[in-house]
């Protein structure tokens, strides 16, 4: 481990995934996964900036954020990244009237944004509200525009609840893509402007932060692809054969978020 | 239209897509398209061979039928190439035991089907059974298979129903697909093995037979791979721009299978 760790010399923010790193959700709320809670605490004390950067789109900020505290979280709402409030922003800056197939927990993010006689989509992780009902009608939408635009918040495959895995929004995203014949816009990781308006929401350059999350393609690869160092978590949505990823290879893979932190305590300064 | 009917001669068998062709399916039964009913009829008394090839599977072979012959179609359930049977012969010829996600109407079907303890998955159109559980369901299944095996019967965009384009199992294989990192098989059209045991059934060579769908990737670029002839109706899920289609173009357009019929009559024997 040691020869990596020099690795991390020099970074001074550090971008935390949210799922699967800080906590697993849950129908229950959720569980902080071991010894995180006093990382993000550590982490805060050290002087390190520190930004929450999630594809999260099922909660809203508000929500997403007290649920976290609940579970013993020191976060607060201005602190993290999340794709719904980008969303908004981008459906203002062009004009677009989104057709929206998102979960009811998010919905309170949208509230100021027009959506009548819809021109575009914007799906989310929808879960449960992802019925063949709502996709045929984002479909059918999507195919009446002369030029269909088709927005997903985010296109991880999967992510790990307390129950098991659970398909994603990306999975959704390429259901429509395939239907319709075009080609979605994803806000989020691991798109650069996701990353880069987090870095700048943390006032540090790419070259001197890090990104630590579970997924081996949305985070570290993305993170890396936006010239930031990159950790892969072997918690969450981790599996053994991330480590021999075919395109992507962490700068560094530890067992948890507390393992990362100890390991950057020790080697930011350097 | 005279040009390209000159390539009708030598036709001797008749491969024909049911829906959209022969009618368009719908929550009532579906509606006939105009002059169907007694085009097929004429085609049967031409002397002509004369074969269904669908990818009908929310339907047994035997309620398709039933639904068609109220419509007042001559066809019956040995006429028809289907892919839950099909999928049936791989199944036993593999040693395949599946997960289904298939829709009810076509699970008598997969009555002999051993499904305990799922060594594969299978999916048809499920319509409302593509549920966000039961797509979790499916997408558990295979995560949790050293070797995921997914099968799919047909890839089709979407179809028309008499309330309008609905979403079709390509759709719902695409999302498997991407979430699990796996290429599906498909079993119907396009595929060839499913094309040629239709001619074969037939007992027609491919140079001898002409498709006629309203698929212009599915039904005709999918029968001219095999070496036959194709023909677009302008009914069903046509569209305007499938005459423009960038990879494929059929060997004549008509308005439907009427017109087909009554040009297939005119210049097949010569």
């Amino acid at each position: 481990m040691a020869a990596w760790a020099e690795r991390l010399a020099g970074v001074r923010g550090v971008l935390l995934d949210i799922s699967g790193v800080l906590y697993d959700s849950g129908a229950d709320g959720g569980t902080p996964i071991a010894g995180s809670v006093e990382a993000v605490a550590r982490l805060k004390q050290s002087g390190l900036k520190v930004r929450f950067c999630t594809n999260e789109s099922q909660k809203s900020r508000a929500e997403l954020v007290a649920v976290l505290r609940r579970l013993g979280f020191d976060i607060s709402e201005g602190e993290v990244t999340a794709p719904a409030p980008a969303t908004c922003q981008i459906l203002k800056e062009r004009g677009l009237r989104p057709h929206l197939l998102i979960h009811d927990g998010v919905r309170s993010e949208f509230d100021h944004i027009d959506t009548s006689n819809p021109n575009c989509v914007v799906i989310a992780d929808a879960g449960e509200g992802f019925s063949y009902q709502n996709m045929n009608k984002a479909f059918q939408v999507l195919m009446e525009l002369e030029t269909p635009v088709l927005i997903s918040l985010g296109k991880g495959r999967y992510y790990k609840e307390t129950s098991g895995l659970m398909l994603d929004v990306g999975a959704y995203m390429k259901a429509l893509e395939y239907a319709c014949g075009v080609e979605a816009e994803v806000v989020g990781k691991p798109s650069p402007e996701f990353f880069n308006s987090a870095l700048q929401a943390m006032g540090v350059e790419a070259h001197q932060a890090i990104m630590i999350g579970d997924d081996i393609v949305g985070d570290v690869g993305g993170a890396q692809r936006c010239g930031m160092r990159a950790l892969q978590v072997r918690t969450g949505k981790f599996r053994p054969s991330d480590e021999h990823h075919p395109e992507v290879k962490a700068d560094g893979y530890v067992d948890n978020l507390a393992q990362a932190v100890e390991l950057l305590l020790q080697h930011a300064d350097k």
